[in-house]
């Protein structure tokens, strides 16, 4: 801990040791027990704060953010109710392996006693969707145990770590900042496991690299490219990645479907997969008769490096053990785009005009759900752009993390495809990105029903649904009118009936700076 | 368990079960792993299913709906996330007593161990909200648990009881549904704790009753206002109660205020205090140099019934005991209704308005936060009411329980007092009440602030917020626009400048059945 002249209090040690480690965005939602924070972001330089109107767009912005500025930003949160607010969106964080630091106020200590009524099990609360749980019960160390919360968040790939902030901690006296403990860097990858990669990929069997974590960005693909160019092996992508650096100059690697059957096909005839950064494929959810694990049994698993490893590095050992560091890689996308649609409103009609209209340097947040299947492969050939997933399946993330990338990379357009099901659990964002004046684009997939449930009510095999059911199934009734709601946030919107529309819209709101909608009929 | 000989799976078990335990009522929002729940609502009669579009929508409900019809609902909720999301309004449910049976969907017990993205530690997230938490592990003990669950809800006062339901335990085979168990009663008073009250209030020091719980209602607050006729003791009430009956005909109580300065001089001159349902009385949160119990050290404090106790029995005991049984009450409200106010709109002039046009046998939910604190004042002697409070502090109670009492009370006005802050925690609930009709007249207090906060701001002593914090207080820039926001969700609104715009928009709302909103400018 450094000594500092000036007399400061607990929350002011806290802000200054945050930005001293590289902490420099703060998303919040702050109660009374969290004012002594807020009045430290005046009393101390460095931390721009971000408010949101709800904890769930505070928790998916801080996802968003984090994997566009590959460094972590904090949240503010209000007591348990507050953390249990933003959980579903630090449990999307945690499955992404995000870097997010959680400060959380809670009671004075002395106040907990008494049960008041926002009196809750903070701690509880936060473990299931947290790396790291502390709770600073002194004024004096906070500042340290906010730079070891910054160093835990950093463990790579990232991981969420959580302060609990008792308001005497904050408003009590502290000695000074606490200086940035070191960045935890990725381990390397043993020999052995580039040795049996190596082995597994020139076995003659068909084979496959399966991409998952940072390996799914531009650097890794690369490698992959060149490793599939010399082995011939196939590049297959996990579900969802945090982050796919695609597009036209860019390797392709082929996504494993979401749907069981269509994955297991997909993945029938390979002999060899090497897992880099992945995980070994499993189904979403389970359904009766079919199986948990999507590999055939007469395939043999080897791993190259695991999410948190030095991915890239590993790939660059595996290039040069196999031959393959000099090749051009293989299953580079040429550039191409697609003649604008016309006609009635379509998923593949709507992948048309992405693919016509992605700009350069897109960064496009994927939260459509059903309707986007056929979104990857249409857009495979556009210019470069970054593609963010939905990395916990609990939706309500896309205009979230649209808020958070669009505030890590405020030079780039960030395009949100959202199902209408999803986007209600946070639209709120909107009223964020209105008020940052945030360039995000959102495309609303109003299909008007949790369309997804629609299949997996069947493929669970739970019959025909009645009228009870169909009534859960549909959210016409009545119809959401996001142009309405998207004007009650501060965002300009237009509705669009057919393709032609959608292509003048979606144009319009491309040539402009700021936040905008359009809802898309189906 | 009975056996039945139609075969069933463990969800139609679990529906039977439900109904046959007296819940019949389900607020939804389900996933995949839900489908054969959904399924069984069309197989087995009985079970009405309430869709929300928000998690935080269904728990606030299923909270509203006990307060007005005294027997829990079922909420079903999605994997941990979709109850992490409930647990801001389970957290207020918890410390209202509301008795609620969360039925929360899993992975398949065998596919868990995949550790596929929606896993997460179900239990773990259920623990800080809820008294009971059960993982049903088979589809036979389904029904049992469901029995169990329902049973320990209805523990007075109503209790948060959370049975974890794995997607393999729903489609099982189950031997049919099992019978109630039997409903658990408030347990007697003890005669020395009826006789130390008695001996508090007739020591002949000022005294007064401390009422909570159901002391709130019309018989006990009957019986707390023959006592005070008799021993010439105070009636308080709890700064939040979750059900307050009042209006003329009826007893009134003096709230204790939110303000800590406020409520020490409205205690300051009892040596007697009799807790009737209620607990000490604490500050709600803590403040530097101010102290966090609120009573004068010199008061005595008696218990005559906690709140989970036989408070109605413990009172006429305790009339009995002081001869006021035959009493007329004192305190007794009379009926006024004042003229309506002019002018542009402010906390005074919509307590007024309120005053003058509250319907009777109106159900008003006060989530009014810093715009409301003289409208109960105001009110006391419209005609009769039921006042529900938001008892947890979590902010985003408003709508959602008014969903849920409308539901349990189809016959009555609901209204509510909602600051705009607030509202927007969980503002999808307008969306079920366009579904259902509901009869919700919703006044959106729009002051365009965390207005509390900048008050706490400096209770706290952070001293004068500067730009970055005063940026965290307003939700001004951009306006929300309310009118549009609720025709978003399929409600009819408008927005009114001043108080004679309010009254003519109020008079309108009560005069139509179905949702609607007034924003009132501030």
């Amino acid at each position: 801990m450094t000594t500092n002249a000036t007399p400061m209090n607990g929350a002011q040690s806290l802000v200054q040791t945050l930005v001293a480690s590289g902490v420099e965005l703060c998303f919040a939602n702050p109660g009374t027990s969290e004012m002594h924070f807020v009045a430290a972001l005046d009393a101390v330089p460095g931390m721009r704060c971000v408010l949101g109107l709800f904890e769930g767009v505070v928790s998916g912005a801080a996802d968003g953010y984090f994997r566009m500025a590959d460094k972590p930003a904090a949240t503010l949160l209000h007591l348990g109710p507050g953390l249990a607010n933003a959980s579903a969106n630090l449990h999307n964080a945690k499955k992404a392996g995000s870097a997010i630091v959680n400060i959380v106020g809670e009671h004075a200590t002395y106040h907990l006693e008494h049960n008041a009524p926002l009196t809750s099990d903070v701690e509880g609360i936060a473990r299931p969707m947290s790396h790291w749980v502390r709770t600073s019960r002194s004024s004096v160390s906070v500042a340290a145990d906010a730079a070891q919360a910054v160093a835990q968040a950093a463990a790579p790939p990232g991981q969420i770590a959580t302060l609990i902030l008792p308001a005497d901690s904050a408003w009590g006296p502290a000695e000074g900042a606490a200086p940035a403990l070191p960045v935890p860097k990725r381990s390397e990858v043993p020999t052995h496991a580039v040795e049996a990669a190596a082995l597994a990929l020139l076995r003659g069997q068909p084979a496959a690299l399966l991409l998952g974590g940072i390996a799914a960005r531009e650097r890794g693909l690369e490698l992959a490219g060149r490793i599939a160019a010399k082995t011939g092996c196939a590049l297959l992508l996990e579900n969802n990645v945090p982050r796919l650096q695609r597009g036209a100059g860019r390797v392709r690697a082929q996504r494993v479907p979401y749907v069981v059957d269509a994955a297991l096909t997909k993945l029938q005839g390979f002999r060899d997969l090497v897992l880099v950064g992945a995980k070994v494929p499993v189904a979403f959810f389970a359904y009766p008769g079919k199986p948990s694990l999507l590999l055939p049994a007469a395939c043999n698993v080897t791993r190259l490096a695991a999410v948190e490893e030095d991915i890239v590095g590993a790939l660059e050992a595996l290039a040069d053990r196999v031959g393959a560091r000099g090749m051009p890689a293989a299953h580079v996308a040429a550039l191409e785009r697609p003649a604008l649609p016309s006609g009635s409103i379509t998923a593949m009609g709507i992948g048309a005009v992405l693919a016509a209209l992605i700009p350069e340097d897109a960064i496009v947040i994927d939260e459509s759900i059903s309707v986007g299947r056929n979104f990857g492969a249409a857009t495979a050939n556009a210019p470069p752009h970054d593609w963010l997933n939905i990395m916990g399946g609990s939706i309500g993330f896309g205009l979230p993390a649209a808020t958070g990338a669009a505030i890590a990379a405020p030079g780039r357009p960030v395009i949100v495809l959202e199902g209408d099901g999803s986007a209600m659990y946070t639209l709120q964002a909107l009223w964020s990105c209105a008020r940052e004046g945030l360039n995000v684009k959102t495309l609303i997939l109003a299909n008007r029903a949790y369309q997804i449930l629609r299949g997996e009510f069947a493929s669970v095999g739970a019959g025909a649904p009645g009228q009870r059911a169909t009534d859960l199934l549909g959210i016409d009734r009545p119809a959401l009118d996001w142009v309405a709601l998207a004007k009650g946030h501060g965002v300009e919107a237009v509705r669009v009936d057919d393709l032609e529309a959608l292509a003048i819209a979606f144009r319009r709101a491309l040539a402009s700076h700021g936040p905008s909608l359009i809802e898309l009929v189906l």
